[in-house]
């Protein structure tokens, strides 16, 4: 399927793009479907983000966004509309225009990092989880597991307040969720996520210690630029259960291509056809 | 080559993107030679136009925009550098980003036709060309005529006041040149040319009474959304040698590729790839 004047875009806002993976799941589907669009990067600065979305979206051939870091936080307060999830998790990875011509933000990280560790096995009911980074990907996997039934979370950040913010929301939504904070030790969780950016760089330093994981302990990940992390081997090596980043990148596209309204796949058959490594 | 976060994009700015060519002719080439860049249609309505540009720039992984209708015109006011060409044309179809921020526009239209024509074997010299259509597009050609030595030009438009500006701008920079206005007759002249939409639309009228083209003369056009327009049509059947407005387009591709600081190739290259029919 080649780009003409009838081609639709779906923009990838991010910075830098580098990293990118979406090009290469969607467009090979697209191509699979006859259907017409393409998932194009657009790098933006966060200085010249919340000018580039509104004009971003008088384009006529948009069918919407996919956002990426940095900006998922600040698309939420861009948008007109929030799904619940976007609400709690403070935080938009998607973005599109309805008919009236307003902006509608949805969040579909925790959703794919969830719908991937129930197809591993994971239980959610009297599971305990550990989400280390409170930022908009560790926010919308905190909000996506209270919605499966996860009765207790133990949330960390840098940022205290970060993670204090979050423990808020939560409870707002969930009374009887069990919110531990600031503790980023993994023993005593059945479920540890990275939702960090530790592990995109070489040489950074591992989000947590990872000696204290307990064998067949859950490990999720939401680093996607290697495929398999430091933090991952380590887990992995202490026979624990591990979802890579790109795991949840496939598991979420299937609510993404129906916020889109376009023919959805399910993570097989995305996999299948994927330019990248998975 | 497949899309990737490595991707940079050229913006090919209209509205409506329907009959773009340009995706078509560029992308293969790049591909050919290993360039990561892609062309890609976004479509923008003439109201939003104006604050879609600068935000437009802010993209990392932006190379530049290609500017069509009915946008042209309204581009040499957006940016904060034009070309000797595009000034005199009053019209941008290209635009880049310079170092320090700016934006500068330039206007390969013309250049494109002159470059077509005398291939095919016109001399400027003692030529009287006739330009019907003094937009952005016949304002490039007649500015590129005249810098080729077009000794006179007669200019028409249904908009009198179109032409005349032009006139004036021509006069300017070339004090010389004999300009005849508001003339549609195309006999006395060498080369004549349809720089108007007539003939997009099925059922357009012709863009001058054909009944008068004197067999032999030069006849271009500039619309390019399908190859032989009534217009060339009825020249050709008058024996008049014709130039189509896909060869303008496949003529100005060097000149954008150097503007954008890419590989360039002639226009026998690009043709030989181009996945539109030529």
């Amino acid at each position: 399927m080649k780009i003409s004047g009838n081609t639709r875009l779906i923009a990838h806002l991010g910075w830098p793009t580098e990293n990118f993976k979406a090009p290469m799941i969607y467009n090979p589907w697209f191509a699979a479907q006859n259907v017409d669009v393409k998932v194009v990067p657009m790098g933006v600065r966060p200085q010249a983000y919340a000018t580039f979305v509104p004009a971003l979206f008088e384009m006529t051939n948009l069918v919407g966004a996919l956002v990426t870091m940095p900006h998922k936080v600040v698309t939420a307060g861009l948008v007109q509309q929030l799904s619940p999830t976007a609400a709690i998790a403070g935080a938009c990875n998607a973005i599109r225009r309805e008919t009236d011509g307003s902006l509608t933000g949805d969040m579909f990280d925790g959703d794919g990092f969830v719908q991937g560790i129930l197809r591993k096995g994971f239980v959610p009911e009297n599971a305990r989880a550990l989400v280390v980074g409170c930022g908009g990907v560790g926010s919308a996997i905190a909000a996506s597991l209270a919605a499966a039934g996860v009765p207790a979370l133990t949330l960390f950040d840098m940022q205290e307040s970060s993670a204090q913010a979050l423990a808020m929301r939560l409870r707002r939504h969930y009374p009887t969720l069990e919110v531990t904070l600031m503790q980023n030790d993994p023993q005593g969780h059945t479920l540890v996520v990275n939702a960090t950016p530790m592990g995109m760089s070489p040489g950074d330093p591992l989000p947590l210690d990872v000696g204290r994981l307990t064998p067949g302990t859950f490990v999720g990940e939401v680093v996607m630029s290697q495929t398999w992390t430091p933090f991952l081997q380590a887990a992995m090596a202490r026979d624990c259960q591990v979802q890579r980043g790109t795991d949840m990148l496939f598991e979420m596209i299937p609510a993404y291509l129906r916020f889109f309204g376009l023919p959805v796949a399910t993570p097989e058959q995305l996999r299948q056809r994927a330019e990248i490594g998975t």
